[in-house]
């Protein structure tokens, strides 16, 4: 399978065309041809098959065979935020990850005791575009831009949002708590773990306290064990 | 908290003397001193309290406090048998998630689609070590030289034996085929799967087929993924 990741085409569309980048890289290193078959992905949920009628190294022309709609559409909504980590590959390897496990809509966030307070959304982006196209899957996650917690606090959220924290007070499970194929909403703290003061205001902001488990896990590895619940809830 | 990895300590000793490379961070990095309090853990289920009595940045004594035994004692037995990653950064990644989540014994399996066949114990293990520490765990996981599939499916295994795999056939769910509080071993293949003669194997040798989801997972997913399951159905 020669799969290629193209945001921009209408899925009403008969044929397109392969940008510069992807033509390269079809042609020249995969090495393409007329008539070949190449796969391809919007992002938006839709997966096409296509054949190569123009293998120009520059502007390869594809004619659609087929489009499937919601290709591998999700039965729930999850989205995380998560304090981006000081060593921003363990970020990174959990947008990997979560990609390929399930994920919708990733938050970053600042907290009062993080220690990395911005990230180039550009190049994670493209660590999930390679996770989209590794697991084939239709729909891309959303990245969203850094932004303070108590901000995304404010933010509306149609849905259940919960806080995992490491404080002492009183917390649930995921699997006694979630409504099946609903919306979530899940907040994963820095290295030093969110302030008392910012789980209170997450409190009366609506979100429940969770427990993921009795160990004690790193920023990347609570945000991938609540990936791996929610997914695993809803199967 | 200031924790040390001691796996030779005697239980029953009153007194303990750190090895040269952990007085000298001990005493020349974290700057302790006589009457600090120490931890230690053996790798068996040992938690203990010490206290300095000598900071020789050599050979620093302490003297035992407190003992606390089986201390976040798992209960239930993973053993996940997964082939070594053609890039050894994924394993190594795998390794460090799986310690933090909860795992007891891991063997890496050369398979026929292999296109790693060995691996460095020792680097490893000093993987598993410094996330044994990081997670508070008192048992360290046992990691096993690479050993053929073959020899792996002919050792006996004292409980319920599963492999993942990505070929048709009958595939059944954890979440429904699991004793709670078992003894497992679960195999994941390499990048290239098991060959279906090493899934018919397999199946002689009474493992079970199992699915990990719809999605299509990288080898240190898959065996991430199975180790999320087990614990959190053991939860």
């Amino acid at each position: 399978m020669h799969l290629f990741y193209t945001p921009d085409i209408d899925p009403a569309s008969s044929s397109y065309y392969l940008n510069e980048e992807e033509s390269k890289h079809g042609i020249r290193v995969l090495r393409l041809t007329t008539n070949d078959q190449v796969e391809l992905i919007d992002g938006k949920g839709n997966f096409y098959t296509a054949i190569i009628t123009d293998p120009h190294p520059k502007k390869t022309q594809l004619q659609i065979a087929s489009v499937k709609k919601e290709f591998g559409k999700r039965n729930h909504y999850l989205h995380i935020a998560v304090a981006p980590t000081k060593n921003i590959e363990r970020l990174e390897w959990f947008l990997e990850k979560a990609t390929e496990i399930g994920i919708d809509e990733i938050s970053l966030i600042i907290c009062q005791r993080s220690e990395r307070k911005e990230a180039k959304i550009e190049r994670l982006n493209k660590i999930i575009t390679s996770a989209v196209k590794q697991s084939i899957k239709a729909y891309h996650p959303v990245l969203n831009e850094p932004i303070p917690l108590s901000k995304l606090m404010a933010t509306s959220f149609d849905g259940q949002k919960f806080i995992a924290h490491c404080e002492p007070g009183e917390k649930i499970q995921l699997k006694s708590s979630i409504e099946p194929n609903g919306r979530y909403l899940v907040s994963i703290g820095p290295e030093g773990d969110f302030t008392p003061k910012e789980i209170e205001d997450a409190l009366h902001n609506d979100f429940k306290a969770i427990t993921l488990g009795d160990s004690r896990l790193r920023t990347e590895t609570a945000a991938l064990e609540a990936c791996f619940e929610m997914n695993f809830l809803n199967r």
